[in-house]
């Protein structure tokens, strides 16, 4: 890992047009980019065209701090949105957890290890338990407790900690807070929580309790963007295992938890690789 | 398959009590039974026991005629539901089927190459598109095409025609009316339908288009017993395959064919096979 | 499906270089093509890319006829290999089978559903177990019985019908001989076996009796492009499906005849729709 | 978790006779035993029956200690290999890694969160990179370097070192060392080891650069009891993910990872809730 170059990643969605490929693509060959990964993909029925691509800086004709400008001519004329993304940046994640520990513990184990493209100096909870933890990994932790009254006093507190530890991303690992529409719109496509269902079977409360009490034979987890409607925003990642009546609740719990950890770090990962796009209220993931 | 001994099954079920195992595996030794298969299930919750247990009539002191009575004292004893099964029955199927075949094909193409434990010698259609298909495996066929006016009607006749055959078991394979209480009512836990969704997610109408809709990484389907509320009775099988945002709503409706057959079928082979009780709303499937 | 527009697509590989993606998307967009579906890869370690593209052929300023010789000084410029397809164009299937029907019915079964691009004239067969299922879709049946000393010649004999039929892919669906080189090497990447493992776990020989004595817990079924190396050519699709100690080598024969009919027939399916690119002993699937 | 009752276990395999299940249900059922657990397995072909039955403590009328001698008759009149557990006892287990830390870190979390029923005293590796991980969970770290001279001589030190903490199970988690045949049999059935492959396909060393090379579309991973024989012991749990020639051997590994942890926790968590037994040389499962 250590060895790859660095690159830049072009991140487009716009208007649905002849010779958008051609035209970035013509932009990077004339520039002597060597492409690492290129992919795109029309939505013919909303007529949106959405496109990654990744090339090396080394070797580039355009120097890093001018691809932007060089660029953005290109963008205008097809009215693109779009963003530039390199790949030696280290966003900065803060993670939001409640009591139950498993995606904090996998997520900070991965962050670790190097797993992640990113860093995480922040971890939030409403409860005190997973200090220990968090702290151990070198990481601040704010016990920020939330009531009916204080919630919306709470969510500025937390806010004013995420600007000040400059964060790009927050993870909802399990925090079983629902944060406001304010809050949520701070973050847009940058806010990724891990629900711990199939969704959109079981939104809501107790999902595993839910599933049990349906008699399914299939449990699963889903990583989406927080958007202010609950548990409606757009799917990142999902994955199910398989149960059956010997399962009781607990033991959909159990199993339920290595999905959710799995789901949510693809989720997280897939994020920081700069590989989502989001369009309406769905995802385009050029894994 | 042809050489498998002729085995007696036993499906049982009852209050949760001590002395139930001891009791029915007491039943079978003193009778030499040789035990081919024995699971069991408690649901401590619902303080529900649920039994079954399938073993060789070959070298069983009981004769086939008189196993029903010689286990009768013990049935009331604990006071089980009970239903006894010989491996050489022959269950009749019905099966019902709109504009959709490949439900349809797959079950008849199993059938013929002796995959099910049972026979299918009636389909029942609202549309004539299958006459062809259903005859060429020389099955009988009949169209009773459905109008709001003619629909109690025309259950009636499909009613009438499941007696004169003696149809055991009624498989909605992609049938796309809803039947009515009266009608589901009349085969408890022996009428099974396939939904083209992972349920609950995406009941009633057009599942794939809210999947595509929904934006979701993951299709499914599922086989249940059917009940007087739509999409809601007991889950029998249920199995998921990945998408992206590659795959158009036809695309999902392609990939959605292949998993409705399989779990349909499997479905299907499990119930003819006696492997599944039911109780609440949930199914325990033996397998 | 009916009214999908009719579309060209090129299929390309050649040595990875600058400016591919920037040549083929200006073709295109030069001549006012229309893309349905634009997908790439580079083997960065080999050196090779691989290129699908497929665009409507209605709007196009290049007739269908000359687009082959409009696109070949591309072609040359670049020392690509590539081919041209058409949507509208039906390629001939011959199956090869032997005793286990399953697969052959799931594929006449979805052809004369409509599944597949193509059609399906022509089934050989070393027995005469499948003649009826066969002509009862309206498909000449040719028995080609093979001894050790008539292999050769039923080969020849099995080539000329080939050739009379005009076929363009073979598809053995559970077909027991082993196919000489001399035969293979006439359908290079036209020649689909579906082999019942999760190879190169079992090859060779009764597979699920290899996987019952290992114990393993999970089966699994391979298709792939046969080459003159038994069960060594580039794979197409795998599928896999959990087992337990519960199961017998009949059980998992049973749950993998499902695996075995799924897998092969998405290859199928890709094959005919121009998905696969191969190229060393691997494939490129444009899903 | 916490409030679960405490449970006996009894694991049994013997000869396949008539009479087992009885003796087992007559001998709780006369002491009042209420059962949480009972599954049987009869392997028909080898003649072997399994059992796997749990029950309360409370309420038993046999003290705890005087189960082995109230039981011990009817094992020996079925002749049965057995051995009893008790649900409250704290099993110790021991950590082999090599550099790649992804097991143990999950290991480590997993235990900390109370996931596992046992302690983790001790992690040996013949590195010293996991020193600060293993030591941040208070745990001991061993760093027994090992070369082609001074291997037996390692192996002797960490066998002490087991028995001083008196280890019941030892899990390689990626321990990248052979181990000789003298360590294994010191440990049968208690040896876990996780190999980054769906076995039996890929054994051996870089089983994902094999997956790479020989183009599969699927990667997996296989806990198993370590044998003599090097990847050949019995499978205890597998499982799979799907890849496509987008994904490099890096890519694999990535994918590969989430895999092992998962698969290797799940054989841990199994064998320590005493939910396997082992016959000639395959698990049975009782989950």
């Amino acid at each position: 890992m250590t060895d790859e170059p660095i690159t830049a990643t072009l991140l487009i969605s716009c208007r649905d047009q002849k010779g958008l490929v051609a035209a970035v693509s013509d932009f990077l060959y004339r520039n002597n980019g060597n492409i690492i990964h290129a992919d795109q993909h029309t939505d013919k029925e909303e007529g949106v065209f959405l496109q990654r691509v990744e090339w090396e800086l080394d070797g580039f004709d355009v120097a890093r701090e001018e691809i932007e400008g060089t660029f953005k001519p290109i963008a205008l004329r097809f009215g693109m949105q779009w963003t530039l993304h390199f790949s030696d940046y280290q966003p900065s994640v803060a993670i939001f957890v409640s009591k139950l520990p498993h995606c904090l513990y996998d997520l900070l184990g991965r962050w670790r290890m190097g797993e992640f493209r990113g860093t995480v100096p922040l971890v939030i909870s409403n409860h005190e338990d997973q200090r220990e933890i968090a702290e151990s990994y070198g990481v601040t932790f704010h016990c920020l407790p939330v009531t009916a009254d204080n919630k919306a006093q709470q969510e500025n507190v937390a806010l004013k900690l995420l600007e000040e530890w400059d964060i790009d991303t927050v993870v909802l690992a399990r925090y079983m807070q629902i944060l406001s529409a304010e809050f949520v719109e701070r973050y847009p496509n940058r806010l990724i929580n891990i629900h711990h269902s199939f969704l959109p079977a079981f939104a809501g409360a107790r999902p595993y309790h839910q599933a049990y009490e349906r008699g399914v034979k299939i449990i699963g987890a889903t990583a989406h963007y927080v958007t202010p409607e609950l548990d409606q925003g757009p799917i990142i990642e999902q994955d199910v295992a398989g149960v059956s009546h010997r399962d009781s609740v607990n033991d959909l719990v159990r199993k339920g938890r290595d999905l959710e950890k799995t789901v949510l770090a693809r989720a997280v990962d897939l994020h920081l690789r700069n590989r989502i796009l989001v369009y309406g209220n769905k995802t385009v993931v050029f894994d």
